[in-house]
């Protein structure tokens, strides 16, 4: 994690994309790479086992890689160089064979691939416990019934539980997506220098599958240097995942002001805390979430831009990925053990949201009556009554019942007993426990999903 | 189409989101409605009636409409005041029934989707005329080697086939991923004012599958409006499929380039002329993929921004999907239709392929050279050999072969037969083949993947 | 206006980039270039007038124009190809002089200027109605306490003077900004094929300068077709004006929430109302400028990934952008029109604004009660001891004050005034006039900074 | 430089976004704050001095403060605590006069801004360098004539040194915007918890302005927190800037073509290199460059969007504006520096420029001919009669004056000397010169828009 980044990933994904775990998993390929040359006597056995001896990350200078990456255009050149280097040192004759055939983007597109394994676990094992708490909460707040609200303004109830329901069930689709995208994406990739594995002569087909099976990866059909379509569409699917994050961040967010107070994020020594102000009690894991919620969009976007890469390895699409995969990864990440941990630890106030719904002395309950109304006095009629019954509500600080009841045309049709279980929420909730149960619906064993 | 959007859709497309395919679609909503609450005695028969016969979007001022749009934030309130208006013309007691118990997004969303249907299915068809011209291609020149070209750079020779092959995996799987994404996607929207179908108590299910099935939608779990993940994904299965017809466009673009002239777009009356000078015969099908490719991504991140939603419906986001959507189909459409067209009729010259392999004068296999005396002399030495001996190639303007037969290093390890069958590009193809059939080994038969 | 735009554009706007105003424009760019050449018997004086008899915008089918571009990438090819027919009608021996000298983006890159200018006329003139609303909004509002929010929980008291003074200050600079973009972008497009002016022999540079003059068009220092940094900077200019537009409108519609209360937008017949309750008063007006934030940026990108464009035309970039531009334009000018309105119809609700404050019970005071304590026991064991005096509070649901003098610690430093006048906001509002006094002290007088 | 980014970003701007160069910028604002309060007695001098002293950035634990953050949401939190802590250790007393006063965005900005200014030091360094270079290669190259080409086709001549002008032009307007926008928008941040400077009462504008000319910063009018318009149009400058690189580099790497070959990057050692191909001169600084143009719109997008926040401390927009503007900037440094390189050892073959517009065999001389023809036959009959010509000698593979020659009213019109002169492409160069100066007359003494 550096400074800069600091609320844009997480510990466990920035020590995924280090630069020791970068150079680890590129020995990884060589070193595979060198075993399976090695074991159709393509190269020297000893030579496989130099190469495996000398693969120590820690024997590479990241920063000065880096560097030179920029005389290249990758950083697979100086890298492959250097481990020759390291190799010859105690092994003159088993140099020549290191990095034998592939071409640079082998190994940049099989780390990458490596990599983004090993970060998608840890993020599916956050949406995993960001689901059990969602559906947690939405059992336990079935009946806690709060007010709906559509452009921010009050619309007719809901219940909390219906909420959380929702959320729950896009997550748990994002998830599946999301699942379903790395298996389709996280793949070898080797081809050579342009995509045909002709330094192998006929070789070819049994090198590319020993090195995938050797490296725990799917063979894909053929080489895809240009074709990129199935990491973008897994990382869409992370686009999509911060979206549906973003909602929940925004929501509770906007629930938690002072004002509405109906939850609040967990409370623990030093969380939300301000550098000035002591009262404070900021939402910082929805700003974590929303932050991500406002830069993976664009980066999913610079990612679709780079997909138009020229020949059989493109000029600029190409370099442009690295960056751009790390960090919608990690910003997605973030977002996702953010929520995980607010959800898990939600302090839910059902009182105030009862509260919240009263304190509109039963304005929301105006499509209730204009409903009840229209039965007897047809849609329009009713809904113009109802604009005016509540227009003199707002302006005589009045509840909706109450105009009602100074309205004749409103009790000509509405009786006391009418008027008086009007601001019933329980009434007119229509669908939602239907619709609550239908959300969490889903299979819970998560076996049939993921085929890891 | 409009002038301004001339080449940022399809004639079809441009149909299907215009104002009267619009207006028709959302009164196709009411009709069904009224007739579904009229089977289920919630609102009068002879209303649904009235209502049925009052559906005629040409009784509609859609720039009216649009202009009162902004004053309640949806055209749905405009509209469904208007449509109550004509059927009280006639049928007074009717009117009120008009948009009985719907939400403004019920009637937004749903038309939408039954837009985006349409759409998708004009999409997928030229869709399937490409893959199938690009097998064509690809069969038809499985032996026509050329350069392959990395960062714009002469590498080692492939054939055309595989690189149509690679241009049809990636457009089928992106065709394949449409699919799934408009099977998940396309769902009817209908949960009233807070999405708890409140105003018809315990109706609200069957009135919402009864709906679900007049329309031919399938029904969803639970109303989604604010959970815009689906639809988000389908935008994002367009962004990737835009990116794939970029990259061939990019590729078919450069090949046309004069100096390089191994295909050009079909060559038809005014296809590609220029207002002033009459020589020209430019790529225009591949100028409009190009021109998608640079506008969709951003419009996918607009509208992954916009998932963003507040509550039970979001104040910003939604008003700014419809644009975003309507966008990135038409410009996906026009981006698909251009590329079928430009594949079913691609002049691809073989001869010039060759010609053009050749004028490298064999540099571009270097890496065979490297290959044959790595093995002698090492892969590091032979690498660095050959860098010296395509260097002085390239001065003094021989062939790398030339060049190598100065150098006495080469020639202690390459005899004459090897140095004159240097360039016989056909040995040094490698797997191409073999990768080529892989990619095109895919299911021809679509039933399987399209269940409409 | 169309359906599917209706809330991404204004009346005004979408007239002038519809079909009759771009062939208007087209006409008059063709028209000024004839009569330029006749003067400088370049080509007949009969030629100009009959060209400029015969441009009629109604005499062309815009929409048969739109579909013949995609032959030839470009609306211009087949706009010409038009124009010389209906000239030919009349004037056979005329025809051929229509379009005498051009390239396609001369006429439509010239047209896009033009047609920018009028569009940001419009726009200039609601920031201009917007600035003087706020201003006003700022002068009135100068002793009106609100409480100050950071991550959306009460911080310090602020003014709402201070708070519209802000957004005045933003929205000032916005408009000065796109102003000088203006200017230093609405030039004059000439250049014949390759920006030469080739066909002209010596004659480029009178009938260019000619041309601009007679279009009332700054005359660049050269063309500028696949130079676009100057286009480029005038829809980043509207891009980051669409940023300050879509905070202000997210700052209106959180005090707009029932249970804050602050503000509303202006209350006038039918604005905000809902197709189904009746009580609604949406923020429409917040919601169309939200709605452009979350389109613009996006669009703005890819104008931006539009600009790398091949040597003297580009492929895909130039195609994309009529549509990227047009979109920017109108959604900005959308948003600025509606938070002009809402703006100038603000309703503020100052004693709603103290009563907030109020209810926080002081707790928006630790922060003064800290400084008043630091100076006595050190900063970091006051904001310790608010902590503890701001939790205590929260729990047992005490004023701050009421929390402090249970606290020995406190009350050893704080005498019963201070905790009395603990909470009277004009003690604590520090700098706030000052600063909103210098937020509002820009040149009231225009004609500086805008030279048309 | 990391791994990931080894591509995009440079060793100097790495190092300015480096944790150590990071927290040395926040220490300098704290040091400076002290400092300025002690000046006002707000604090004791004794405590300026023990912060002056203890303000060692190898002090903290970069990581730790990191992984703190995400429970703050900002750095700024546990770095002051740090900070405190540090300095309590020796002067127990001072430790509560550390972050007297400010809030954290006040720190987190101007640090920000501090970085920004050094960084843009460096890329308009690298600018002028790049300026200076394109100016030398347009005057070399005056009279070198190449292809003009659009949409990627021969087009009529034009002069290398024309084209290098326009990169010119471009470059140094995107630079004086940049310079521009820098001064604009690099200033102190410094409000307090909600704006207001509260806590110094009467004292905030003379510790707000002390604090200014400490840290060498312009004094803005009033604090900025949710404000930035500023620091958007200063990275949209960035974007602009990047986007006419990669107009450069995309030009540079299709004219490196080796069937084009008319340049190539600077052959230096190593440079350009493959891991498999030994013959490869690879254009990496291109490729750097349309990288950065890949991924920079999307970066400037989500700035923009980031915009919109809450208040007086937005929510999620805030935080995401780190990673924002440090990738930018980097990229953007990468690009400028990359393309400065290249243009600086540009190798422009001005033989085979010529020798590409002879092998059109004259086509491109086809409007030229139209020209000719046009005044004795009218424009459309030239054109039409030309583009028969071009068709003819494409398939025959003529000359276009020896297709003339064989069409009778081509030869009725154009005599022999027209003919042979068709190609003469010194006759047909307009006002490319004219041009060219014209692009190259800006004031060449920076002094007057730097006023640093």
């Amino acid at each position: 994690v550096h400074l800069f980044d600091a609320l844009a990933t997480t510990k466990t994904l920035s020590e995924i994309f280090s630069d020791q775990s970068v150079l680890r998993t590129m020995l990884e390929f060589e070193v595979a790479l060198a075993k399976v040359e090695a074991r159709l006597k393509i190269i020297p056995g000893s030579a496989a086992t130099a190469i495996a001896s000398a693969a120590d990350p820690k024997a590479f200078d990241a920063c000065l890689l880096s560097q030179e990456a920029s005389r290249s255009g990758t950083i697979v050149v100086p890298f492959s160089k250097a481990l020759a280097e390291i190799v010859g040192k105690k092994h003159p004759d088993a140099a020549g064979f290191v990095h034998w055939g592939p071409t640079s983007q082998d190994v940049s597109d099989t780390t990458l691939v490596l990599l983004l394994k090993r970060a998608m676990r840890v993020i599916v094992a956050d949406l995993n416990r960001l689901e059990s708490a969602l559906r947690t909460l939405s059992e336990e707040h079935r009946n806690s019934v709060m007010l709906g609200r559509t452009l921010m303004q009050p619309a007719t109830p809901i219940t909390f539980g219906l909420k959380a329901a929702g959320w729950f069930g896009a997550l748990h689709r994002c998830r599946i997506r999301l699942e379903y995208a790395c298996e389709e994406a996280l793949l070898l990739q080797f081809g050579g220098a342009a995509g045909t594995l002709a330094p192998f002569g006929d070789l070819g087909s049994e090198v590319s599958q020993g090195l995938a099976k050797e490296l725990g990866l799917p063979f894909p059909d053929a080489p895809w240097h240009t074709h990129r379509d199935r990491l973008a569409t897994l990382l869409c699917a992370c686009g999509v995942l911060v979206g549906s994050l973003g909602k929940i961040a925004r929501d509770i967010s906007l629930m938690s002001q002072s004002e509405i107070a109906e939850v609040s994020e967990p409370v623990t020594e030093g969380r939300g805390s301000s550098s000035t102000m002591p009262h404070k009690r900021n939402p910082v894991g929805c700003a974590i979430a929303l932050a991500a919620a406002t830069r993976v969009p664009a980066l999913v976007s610079s990612y679709l831009s780079a997909m138009v890469q020229e020949h059989e390895r493109g000029v600029g699409g190409s370099p442009a990925e690295w960056p751009i995969a790390a960090s919608i990864v990690q910003a997605t990440g973030a977002a996702a053990s953010s929520i995980a941990e607010v959800s898990e630890g939600l302090v839910v106030d059902p009182v105030q949201m009862r509260e919240n719904l009263r304190s509109t002395k039963g304005m929301v309950f105006a499509e209730k009556a204009a409903v009840l109304l229209g039965e007897k006095i047809g849609k329009s009629r009713a809904h113009k009554l109802l604009e005016i019954a509540t227009a003199k509500a707002l302006e005589q600080k009045q509840s909706l019942a109450d105009a009602l009841r100074e309205i004749p045309e409103a009790t000509e049709h509405l009786d006391e007993t009418a008027l008086t279980q009007l601001d019933v929420t329980e009434d007119y909730l229509g669908s939602a426990e239907w619709f609550r149960k239908r959300l969490l619906q889903v299979p819970t064993d998560k076996s049939e999903h993921t085929k890891d």
